[in-house]
Protein backbone atom coordinates (compact mmCIF):
# COMPACT_ATOMS: atom_id res chain seq x y z
CA UNK A 1 0.00 0.00 0.00
CA UNK A 2 1.16 3.45 -0.71
CA UNK A 3 2.54 5.54 1.87
CA UNK A 4 -0.43 8.63 1.05
CA UNK A 5 -3.46 5.73 1.68
CA UNK A 6 -2.10 4.19 4.59
CA UNK A 7 -1.30 7.53 6.24
CA UNK A 8 -5.30 8.26 5.41
CA UNK A 9 -6.51 5.12 6.99
CA UNK A 10 -4.66 5.10 10.27
CA UNK A 11 -6.44 8.87 10.40
CA UNK A 12 -9.71 6.98 9.83
CA UNK A 13 -9.35 4.31 12.53
CA UNK A 14 -7.91 6.86 15.01
CA UNK A 15 -11.11 8.91 14.19
CA UNK A 16 -13.26 5.94 15.76
CA UNK A 17 -11.76 7.05 19.05
CA UNK A 18 -14.34 9.73 19.37
CA UNK A 19 -16.88 7.06 19.30
CA UNK A 20 -15.95 6.58 22.98
CA UNK A 21 -15.66 10.62 23.71
CA UNK A 22 -18.87 11.37 25.68
CA UNK A 23 -20.45 14.54 26.28
CA UNK A 24 -23.23 15.96 28.56
CA UNK A 25 -26.07 16.21 27.12
CA UNK A 26 -28.35 13.27 27.10
CA UNK A 27 -30.18 11.54 23.90
CA UNK A 28 -33.90 12.70 23.06
CA UNK A 29 -35.14 10.01 25.28
CA UNK A 30 -32.93 10.58 28.13
CA UNK A 31 -31.56 6.97 27.77
CA UNK A 32 -28.09 8.17 28.18
CA UNK A 33 -25.78 10.65 27.30
CA UNK A 34 -24.26 11.38 23.23
CA UNK A 35 -20.90 11.11 21.89
CA UNK A 36 -18.99 13.28 19.81
CA UNK A 37 -19.40 11.19 16.98
CA UNK A 38 -23.38 11.11 17.44
CA UNK A 39 -23.19 14.76 17.70
CA UNK A 40 -21.09 15.99 14.82
CA UNK A 41 -23.50 13.57 12.96
CA UNK A 42 -26.48 15.40 13.89
CA UNK A 43 -24.64 19.06 13.38
CA UNK A 44 -23.69 17.87 10.21
CA UNK A 45 -27.26 17.11 8.95
CA UNK A 46 -28.79 20.28 10.88
CA UNK A 47 -26.13 22.21 8.51
CA UNK A 48 -27.50 20.66 5.17
CA UNK A 49 -31.53 21.61 6.70
CA UNK A 50 -30.91 24.83 8.21
CA UNK A 51 -27.99 26.13 5.85
CA UNK A 52 -31.33 28.75 4.68
CA UNK A 53 -30.85 30.65 7.80
CA UNK A 54 -27.18 31.49 8.01
CA UNK A 55 -26.90 35.19 8.04
CA UNK A 56 -24.30 35.32 5.68
CA UNK A 57 -24.01 32.91 2.78
CA UNK A 58 -22.17 29.61 3.35
CA UNK A 59 -20.16 27.20 1.71
CA UNK A 60 -21.69 24.18 2.88
CA UNK A 61 -19.64 21.69 2.33
CA UNK A 62 -16.94 23.82 3.90
CA UNK A 63 -19.23 23.94 6.75
CA UNK A 64 -20.46 20.46 6.94
CA UNK A 65 -16.51 19.36 6.82
CA UNK A 66 -16.09 22.01 9.84
CA UNK A 67 -18.87 20.59 12.05
CA UNK A 68 -17.52 16.93 11.14
CA UNK A 69 -14.36 17.25 12.91
CA UNK A 70 -14.82 20.10 15.17
CA UNK A 71 -14.24 17.87 18.23
CA UNK A 72 -11.79 15.31 17.06
CA UNK A 73 -9.05 17.15 19.61
CA UNK A 74 -11.50 15.62 22.40
CA UNK A 75 -10.11 12.09 21.25
CA UNK A 76 -6.63 13.64 23.72
CA UNK A 77 -8.23 16.25 25.53
CA UNK A 78 -11.43 14.70 26.50
CA UNK A 79 -14.50 16.56 26.31
CA UNK A 80 -14.90 19.75 28.82
CA UNK A 81 -18.57 20.25 30.15
CA UNK A 82 -19.76 23.56 29.00
CA UNK A 83 -20.35 24.75 32.82
CA UNK A 84 -17.20 22.97 33.95
CA UNK A 85 -14.80 25.96 34.77
CA UNK A 86 -11.42 24.44 36.15
CA UNK A 87 -11.40 22.49 33.21
CA UNK A 88 -12.24 25.28 31.04
CA UNK A 89 -9.28 27.01 31.62
CA UNK A 90 -6.65 24.03 30.40
CA UNK A 91 -8.98 23.42 27.52
CA UNK A 92 -7.39 25.40 24.92
CA UNK A 93 -3.76 24.13 25.57
CA UNK A 94 -5.09 20.91 25.60
CA UNK A 95 -6.87 20.98 22.44
CA UNK A 96 -3.48 22.35 20.88
CA UNK A 97 -1.45 19.81 21.71
CA UNK A 98 -4.14 17.49 20.67
CA UNK A 99 -4.50 18.97 17.46
CA UNK A 100 -0.80 18.60 16.78
CA UNK A 101 -0.80 15.09 17.01
CA UNK A 102 -4.47 14.27 15.17
CA UNK A 103 -4.21 16.14 12.50
CA UNK A 104 -0.27 15.04 11.12
CA UNK A 105 -1.50 11.85 11.43
CA UNK A 106 -2.73 12.50 7.83
CA UNK A 107 -0.30 13.36 4.62
CA UNK A 108 0.85 16.95 5.03
CA UNK A 109 -1.77 18.81 2.51
CA UNK A 110 -4.85 16.89 4.16
CA UNK A 111 -3.18 17.47 7.89
CA UNK A 112 -2.93 21.04 6.72
CA UNK A 113 -6.44 21.55 5.34
CA UNK A 114 -7.94 19.95 8.67
CA UNK A 115 -5.71 22.00 11.06
CA UNK A 116 -7.19 25.14 8.72
CA UNK A 117 -10.69 24.14 9.36
CA UNK A 118 -10.20 23.36 13.08
CA UNK A 119 -8.54 26.51 13.79
CA UNK A 120 -10.97 28.54 11.45
CA UNK A 121 -13.98 26.99 13.69
CA UNK A 122 -12.00 27.97 17.03
CA UNK A 123 -12.00 31.13 16.18
CA UNK A 124 -15.32 32.22 14.58
CA UNK A 125 -14.64 34.99 12.39
CA UNK A 126 -15.83 33.60 9.04
CA UNK A 127 -19.60 32.75 7.60
CA UNK A 128 -18.92 29.67 7.80
CA UNK A 129 -17.55 28.99 11.31
CA UNK A 130 -19.73 31.42 12.62
CA UNK A 131 -22.59 28.84 11.53
CA UNK A 132 -21.22 26.03 12.36
CA UNK A 133 -20.50 26.91 16.47
CA UNK A 134 -24.41 28.42 16.19
CA UNK A 135 -25.78 24.63 15.15
CA UNK A 136 -22.55 23.18 17.78
CA UNK A 137 -24.80 25.87 20.45
CA UNK A 138 -28.39 24.82 19.25
CA UNK A 139 -28.02 21.16 19.01
CA UNK A 140 -27.96 20.66 22.38
CA UNK A 141 -30.01 23.20 23.71
CA UNK A 142 -32.69 21.04 21.56
CA UNK A 143 -32.12 17.96 23.05
CA UNK A 144 -31.84 19.40 26.53
CA UNK A 145 -35.43 20.66 25.64
CA UNK A 146 -36.29 17.46 24.53
CA UNK A 147 -35.79 16.04 28.19
CA UNK A 148 -37.30 18.44 29.93
CA UNK A 149 -33.80 20.21 30.76
CA UNK A 150 -31.95 16.69 32.40
CA UNK A 151 -28.90 17.59 32.23
CA UNK A 152 -29.48 21.37 33.60
CA UNK A 153 -31.05 20.01 35.98
CA UNK A 154 -28.51 17.51 36.91
CA UNK A 155 -25.65 20.07 36.84
CA UNK A 156 -27.95 22.82 38.32
CA UNK A 157 -27.16 25.35 36.04
CA UNK A 158 -28.87 29.09 35.96
CA UNK A 159 -30.22 30.46 32.73
CA UNK A 160 -27.68 33.76 33.12
CA UNK A 161 -25.20 31.03 32.32
CA UNK A 162 -26.58 29.69 29.10
CA UNK A 163 -27.31 32.85 28.28
CA UNK A 164 -23.95 33.54 28.70
CA UNK A 165 -22.70 30.84 27.04
CA UNK A 166 -24.88 31.95 23.84
CA UNK A 167 -23.70 35.37 23.35
CA UNK A 168 -22.61 34.80 19.97
CA UNK A 169 -25.02 32.04 18.73
CA UNK A 170 -26.99 34.93 16.40
CA UNK A 171 -23.59 35.46 14.74
CA UNK A 172 -24.78 32.63 12.75
CA UNK A 173 -27.96 32.53 12.21
CA UNK A 174 -30.80 35.48 13.85
CA UNK A 175 -33.73 33.12 13.06
CA UNK A 176 -32.18 29.64 14.91
CA UNK A 177 -31.11 32.31 17.78
CA UNK A 178 -34.61 33.28 17.94
CA UNK A 179 -35.48 29.71 17.89
CA UNK A 180 -33.20 29.03 20.62
CA UNK A 181 -33.99 31.50 23.23
CA UNK A 182 -37.21 30.10 23.04
CA UNK A 183 -36.23 27.08 24.08
CA UNK A 184 -34.64 28.29 27.41
CA UNK A 185 -37.25 30.23 27.92
CA UNK A 186 -39.63 27.56 28.85
CA UNK A 187 -37.03 26.00 30.69
CA UNK A 188 -36.98 28.87 33.02
CA UNK A 189 -40.86 28.61 32.93
CA UNK A 190 -40.59 25.37 33.84
CA UNK A 191 -37.83 25.55 36.81
CA UNK A 192 -35.42 23.35 34.75
CA UNK A 193 -33.00 26.18 34.80
CA UNK A 194 -32.70 28.54 37.58
CA UNK A 195 -33.45 32.13 36.88
CA UNK A 196 -32.89 35.51 39.24
CA UNK A 197 -31.31 34.70 42.45
CA UNK A 198 -32.22 31.34 42.90
CA UNK B 1 -42.10 29.89 14.72
CA UNK B 2 -43.50 29.25 11.18
CA UNK B 3 -44.40 25.59 9.57
CA UNK B 4 -41.15 25.68 7.80
CA UNK B 5 -38.77 25.64 11.06
CA UNK B 6 -41.12 23.47 12.51
CA UNK B 7 -41.12 20.92 10.20
CA UNK B 8 -37.41 20.97 10.40
CA UNK B 9 -36.32 21.10 13.63
CA UNK B 10 -39.21 18.42 14.54
CA UNK B 11 -36.82 16.12 11.83
CA UNK B 12 -33.72 16.79 13.52
CA UNK B 13 -35.17 15.67 16.89
CA UNK B 14 -36.19 12.70 15.26
CA UNK B 15 -33.24 12.09 13.28
CA UNK B 16 -31.63 11.73 16.67
CA UNK B 17 -33.25 8.39 17.01
CA UNK B 18 -30.59 6.84 15.12
CA UNK B 19 -28.05 6.91 17.76
CA UNK B 20 -30.21 3.83 18.96
CA UNK B 21 -29.91 1.76 16.01
CA UNK B 22 -27.30 -0.35 16.93
CA UNK B 23 -25.00 -2.19 14.14
CA UNK B 24 -22.90 -5.47 14.08
CA UNK B 25 -19.49 -3.73 13.82
CA UNK B 26 -17.64 -3.42 17.14
CA UNK B 27 -15.29 -0.02 17.11
CA UNK B 28 -11.98 -0.27 16.99
CA UNK B 29 -11.23 -1.91 20.52
CA UNK B 30 -14.37 -4.13 20.64
CA UNK B 31 -15.04 -2.60 23.25
CA UNK B 32 -18.96 -2.16 21.81
CA UNK B 33 -20.87 -2.63 18.94
CA UNK B 34 -21.06 1.26 16.99
CA UNK B 35 -24.57 2.49 15.88
CA UNK B 36 -26.11 3.87 13.10
CA UNK B 37 -25.38 7.82 13.56
CA UNK B 38 -21.56 6.89 14.71
CA UNK B 39 -21.14 4.67 11.27
CA UNK B 40 -22.84 7.87 9.26
CA UNK B 41 -20.08 10.32 10.60
CA UNK B 42 -17.49 7.66 10.19
CA UNK B 43 -18.37 7.84 6.51
CA UNK B 44 -18.45 11.15 6.33
CA UNK B 45 -15.33 12.06 7.27
CA UNK B 46 -14.00 9.32 5.07
CA UNK B 47 -15.65 10.26 2.13
CA UNK B 48 -14.27 14.15 2.36
CA UNK B 49 -10.64 12.14 2.92
CA UNK B 50 -10.91 9.58 0.17
CA UNK B 51 -12.95 11.41 -2.33
CA UNK B 52 -9.62 11.19 -4.57
CA UNK B 53 -9.78 7.42 -4.82
CA UNK B 54 -13.60 7.36 -6.89
CA UNK B 55 -13.44 5.96 -9.92
CA UNK B 56 -15.30 8.46 -11.54
CA UNK B 57 -15.57 12.09 -10.49
CA UNK B 58 -17.97 12.87 -7.69
CA UNK B 59 -19.73 15.91 -5.80
CA UNK B 60 -18.48 15.63 -2.98
CA UNK B 61 -21.01 17.50 -0.96
CA UNK B 62 -23.76 14.81 -2.50
CA UNK B 63 -21.57 12.16 -1.47
CA UNK B 64 -21.92 13.51 1.91
CA UNK B 65 -25.21 13.98 2.34
CA UNK B 66 -26.16 10.93 0.77
CA UNK B 67 -24.28 8.99 3.78
CA UNK B 68 -25.67 11.16 6.33
CA UNK B 69 -29.11 9.42 5.54
CA UNK B 70 -28.38 6.19 4.05
CA UNK B 71 -29.61 4.71 7.09
CA UNK B 72 -32.05 6.93 8.37
CA UNK B 73 -34.60 4.71 7.07
CA UNK B 74 -33.48 2.29 10.02
CA UNK B 75 -35.08 4.25 12.55
CA UNK B 76 -38.60 2.35 11.90
CA UNK B 77 -36.59 -0.53 9.80
CA UNK B 78 -33.66 -1.42 12.18
CA UNK B 79 -30.25 -2.89 11.10
CA UNK B 80 -30.31 -5.37 8.92
CA UNK B 81 -27.28 -7.63 9.47
CA UNK B 82 -25.10 -8.81 6.38
CA UNK B 83 -25.42 -12.18 6.83
CA UNK B 84 -28.86 -12.51 8.12
CA UNK B 85 -30.80 -14.16 4.97
CA UNK B 86 -34.37 -13.58 6.60
CA UNK B 87 -34.00 -10.18 7.71
CA UNK B 88 -33.18 -9.01 4.38
CA UNK B 89 -35.80 -11.06 2.23
CA UNK B 90 -37.90 -8.43 4.20
CA UNK B 91 -35.82 -5.78 4.55
CA UNK B 92 -36.86 -3.60 1.38
CA UNK B 93 -40.14 -3.48 1.86
CA UNK B 94 -39.78 -2.31 5.44
CA UNK B 95 -37.36 0.68 4.54
CA UNK B 96 -39.62 1.67 1.56
CA UNK B 97 -42.28 2.36 4.03
CA UNK B 98 -40.11 4.05 6.73
CA UNK B 99 -38.78 5.94 4.11
CA UNK B 100 -42.50 7.30 3.15
CA UNK B 101 -43.17 8.47 6.87
CA UNK B 102 -39.38 9.67 8.09
CA UNK B 103 -38.59 12.25 5.00
CA UNK B 104 -42.39 13.32 4.97
CA UNK B 105 -41.63 15.42 7.97
CA UNK B 106 -39.51 17.19 6.50
CA UNK B 107 -40.69 20.40 4.29
CA UNK B 108 -42.01 19.16 0.85
CA UNK B 109 -38.85 20.41 -1.00
CA UNK B 110 -36.50 18.96 1.64
CA UNK B 111 -38.18 15.97 2.21
CA UNK B 112 -38.04 15.26 -1.78
CA UNK B 113 -34.60 16.25 -1.67
CA UNK B 114 -33.49 13.52 0.67
CA UNK B 115 -35.80 11.14 -0.13
CA UNK B 116 -34.12 11.38 -4.17
CA UNK B 117 -30.46 10.95 -2.48
CA UNK B 118 -31.77 7.94 -0.91
CA UNK B 119 -33.42 6.36 -3.65
CA UNK B 120 -30.19 6.76 -5.21
CA UNK B 121 -28.02 5.90 -3.16
CA UNK B 122 -30.26 2.32 -3.08
CA UNK B 123 -30.10 1.87 -6.66
CA UNK B 124 -26.00 2.64 -6.49
CA UNK B 125 -26.13 3.69 -10.04
CA UNK B 126 -24.40 7.29 -10.26
CA UNK B 127 -20.89 7.85 -9.35
CA UNK B 128 -22.05 9.81 -6.22
CA UNK B 129 -24.10 6.26 -5.09
CA UNK B 130 -21.02 3.81 -6.03
CA UNK B 131 -18.61 5.68 -3.88
CA UNK B 132 -21.09 6.04 -1.05
CA UNK B 133 -21.65 2.16 -1.35
CA UNK B 134 -17.86 1.93 -1.53
CA UNK B 135 -17.47 3.82 1.84
CA UNK B 136 -20.48 2.00 3.20
CA UNK B 137 -19.00 -1.54 2.92
CA UNK B 138 -15.14 -0.66 3.46
CA UNK B 139 -16.01 0.90 6.76
CA UNK B 140 -17.25 -2.26 8.37
CA UNK B 141 -14.07 -4.44 6.65
CA UNK B 142 -11.42 -1.93 8.69
CA UNK B 143 -13.04 -2.61 11.94
CA UNK B 144 -13.50 -6.03 11.59
CA UNK B 145 -9.74 -6.18 10.75
CA UNK B 146 -8.79 -3.88 13.77
CA UNK B 147 -10.92 -6.14 16.19
CA UNK B 148 -9.41 -9.33 14.83
CA UNK B 149 -12.81 -10.02 13.12
CA UNK B 150 -14.84 -10.25 16.19
CA UNK B 151 -18.22 -9.99 14.14
CA UNK B 152 -17.15 -12.47 11.65
CA UNK B 153 -16.06 -14.65 14.19
CA UNK B 154 -19.00 -14.50 16.04
CA UNK B 155 -21.08 -15.09 13.55
CA UNK B 156 -18.96 -17.80 11.80
CA UNK B 157 -18.63 -15.61 8.52
CA UNK B 158 -17.48 -17.28 5.04
CA UNK B 159 -15.04 -15.18 3.33
CA UNK B 160 -17.11 -16.77 0.13
CA UNK B 161 -19.94 -14.38 1.72
CA UNK B 162 -17.87 -11.34 2.42
CA UNK B 163 -16.45 -11.55 -1.39
CA UNK B 164 -20.55 -11.79 -2.16
CA UNK B 165 -21.41 -8.74 -0.47
CA UNK B 166 -18.82 -6.89 -2.03
CA UNK B 167 -19.35 -7.66 -5.41
CA UNK B 168 -19.65 -4.29 -6.59
CA UNK B 169 -17.41 -2.45 -3.99
CA UNK B 170 -14.91 -1.90 -6.58
CA UNK B 171 -17.04 0.03 -8.92
CA UNK B 172 -16.88 3.31 -6.26
CA UNK B 173 -13.06 2.49 -6.15
CA UNK B 174 -11.10 0.37 -7.51
CA UNK B 175 -7.90 1.97 -4.92
CA UNK B 176 -9.81 1.30 -1.99
CA UNK B 177 -11.39 -2.05 -3.42
CA UNK B 178 -7.66 -3.35 -3.91
CA UNK B 179 -6.95 -2.41 0.12
CA UNK B 180 -10.26 -3.68 1.28
CA UNK B 181 -9.11 -7.10 -0.70
CA UNK B 182 -6.00 -7.02 1.07
CA UNK B 183 -7.72 -6.61 4.93
CA UNK B 184 -10.20 -9.78 3.39
CA UNK B 185 -7.30 -11.82 3.00
CA UNK B 186 -5.52 -11.05 5.56
CA UNK B 187 -8.48 -12.22 7.79
CA UNK B 188 -8.97 -15.56 6.16
CA UNK B 189 -5.01 -16.61 6.62
CA UNK B 190 -5.81 -15.33 10.50
CA UNK B 191 -8.54 -17.62 10.22
CA UNK B 192 -11.26 -14.75 11.33
CA UNK B 193 -13.13 -15.87 8.33
CA UNK B 194 -13.69 -19.15 7.19
CA UNK B 195 -12.57 -20.41 3.55
CA UNK B 196 -12.86 -23.38 1.49
CA UNK B 197 -14.84 -26.29 3.07
CA UNK B 198 -14.50 -24.90 6.26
Amino acid sequence: MDDRLKKQMEFVLEADKIKKIGRQTYLHDASRKENDAEHSWHLALMCILLSEYSNQEIDVLKTISMVLIHDMVEIDAGDTYAYDEAGNATKRERELKAADRIFNILPPDQASKFRTLWDEFEEGKTAEAKFALTLDKIQPLMLNDATDGRAWREHNVHCDSVYKRNANTGAGSIKLWEYAKGLIDRNVEKKNLRSGDE
